[in-house]
């Protein structure tokens, strides 16, 4: 058995809602040969889900360790699937089937992920992939719980963080996310667009893969606001954030009316594109990126990944889940550690 | 000569800004072996214009009569191209320079179509077709003018007309359309979104061609409000909609998540998406439609359709100018005067 090296890149993977496609998802990705010898893996979750799940539906050697030992020595072996239990009794699982301690063993694992994260902090370089959990279970649980972003952007106590939609033909960013059609001309400030469009220049390699992107910028109003008379945002807020922005990085264009900007960018017109509400980006991005989309948390002390779908319980256990997502997820983090080094 | 039929549609056709694509989409549209005899074809716009464009795009004959001729007998000729000229000085034009003589013209156009269309009613069938007029250019001669849509509202006196934007990939109808997001909330209706509904049900052959169709109305927020966590317009006006729609016609289905009704449309779900607002809807749609797609008003006297683009100045007498879209829109004309019959 080989030694990791040193300065191995690493990346965390939570197992999601138990009783989801999470397991199954991410050991078809761990039997994936792309991403064979990429990264060191580490899987945060139910030893016993994980194992079942491994048999099942990989067949490679996992090493089951528990939180309370890695918590000390944060080591991890480079030539197995390496599991961390973050403890606790989780009951029986059934595939499909979601349990309260189930959802509760799902938030633990996000909770071990924080803490491994920050533990390994300068040993080693590490990315965070998510499983899907069940919002509802978790947040009946821990009231007050609304989502993997605001959880991270909580425990790691982050500023502002940025979600980005990272697809095969688009990459969106959406400015305001899940906010109310009435309150997001308000809640829209020139120092939010710029403090966006700053952190997803920072990261465009991890995003893109690339040092030269161009970025576009949606208008917020019909017609990019038609010279002010569909809305007055696109002078008095938008542009001045593009103009600042591109102080630091020249390659935007816009503000730009939401339907010329997807037409153009789904040809190739832009590499990333920032909209300025939810479903002006999400919309056109998930009519053509829904099976591979990921979903990117920037502005974190990792980069987040995660699978653009749900825990699907429908499906789960049947064996029919698709895992190309997840596997978009892994390889994406994996860039993004591989950046870092 | 034949005479044309009893009951033969008649498709009238605005020349547009004469400087702009207009002329030349039109003739290259007559040229197609698609449209042949589908209709009587008239019109209506420079003379001179038209003649010119004839040759170089066409070949065919045309007939050229005035507005003033045409107000008392409104009788065309099926086996030629009928053009009426709504009178007046128009001077010289080039292609991609427009003028205010040009744009007055274009605007005579769309009087005289509609005057013909009212003198013509109860004695044919017929439809309206707009090539792209410069909504700048008219407005600096008629101050308020705003488009196509707004001047026929009035000229006809109606109380309320949709726009649909009829594609190969996808159908959307924007239950708003051009107002600030801010407003969008505001101006969004249980009666507007009803109504609108409604009107797409009556006119569901008209838009899809077939009798039996599947529609699909947006939510207004992310996620679909997420049971009134993230807005509370779902349930408050958009389903009580839908609900009433129900009662005329069952097909219906939402409200439902934007970036889920994309998806599943797009895939062939949905015939027809209400969008509760301009670029929820026209984001994806000119991302997979730009090039097809037509734009057709309902709740006019006379369906109008028209391409779903602009006087594109750019490449106007450079014979490259694409008919694809301009074609949709007289067949679809077509389809809709043959549905009356």
């Amino acid at each position: 058995m080989r030694i990791s090296r040193i300065n191995e890149p690493h990346v965390f993977i939570t197992m999601g809602d138990p009783s989801g496609i999470g397991p199954e998802i991410i050991m078809k990705s761990m039997a994936s040969p792309s991403l064979e010898g990429l990264a060191i893996f580490v899987v945060i979750g139910d030893g016993g889900t994980m194992e079942a799940a491994a048999k099942k539906f990989w067949g490679g050697k996992i090493s089951i360790t528990s939180l309370r030992e890695q918590r000390e020595k944060c080591s991890f072996l480079p030539d197995v699937l390496n599991v961390v239990d973050p403890g606790g009794e989780i009951g029986e699982i059934l595939p499909g089937n979601p349990t309260d301690e189930g959802a509760q063993k799902a938030l633990d694992s996000l909770s071990a992920a924080v803490e491994l994260v920050q533990k390994s902090s300068g040993r080693y370089p590490s990315a965070l992939v998510t499983a899907p959990v069940s919002k509802e279970r978790i947040a009946s649980r821990s009231p007050g719980f609304i989502g993997h972003t605001e959880y991270f952007q909580e425990a790691f106590s982050s500023e502002l963080v940025t979600m980005v939609m990272v697809g095969r033909n688009l990459t969106v960013v959406p400015v305001t996310r899940h906010i109310p059609i009435k309150d997001v001309a308000g809640v829209l400030t020139e120092g939010l667009i710029e403090k966006t469009l700053l952190q997803v220049i920072e990261n465009r390699v991890i995003i893109s893969g690339k040092e030269e992107v161009k970025i576009g910028v949606c208008a917020l109003n019909p017609h990019g606001g038609e010279g002010g008379k569909i809305g007055t945002e696109e002078e008095d807020v938008i542009a001045p954030a593009v103009r600042a922005a591109k102080n630091i990085y020249t390659n935007i264009e816009g503000p730009m009316s939401a339907d010329v900007m997807f037409y153009k960018a789904v040809k190739g017109g832009f590499d990333i594109v920032l909209a300025m509400y939810h479903d002006q980006g999400l919309a056109p991005f998930k009519m053509v990126d829904f099976d591979n989309g990921v979903n990117m948390t920037l502005g974190l002390n990792v980069v987040r990944t995660s699978p653009d779908h749900g825990t699907a319980f429908d499906i789960a256990g049947k064996g029919i889940a698709s895992s190309e997502s997840m596997e978009a997820a892994i390889k994406l983090a994996v860039r993004a550690v591989s950046q870092d080094t």
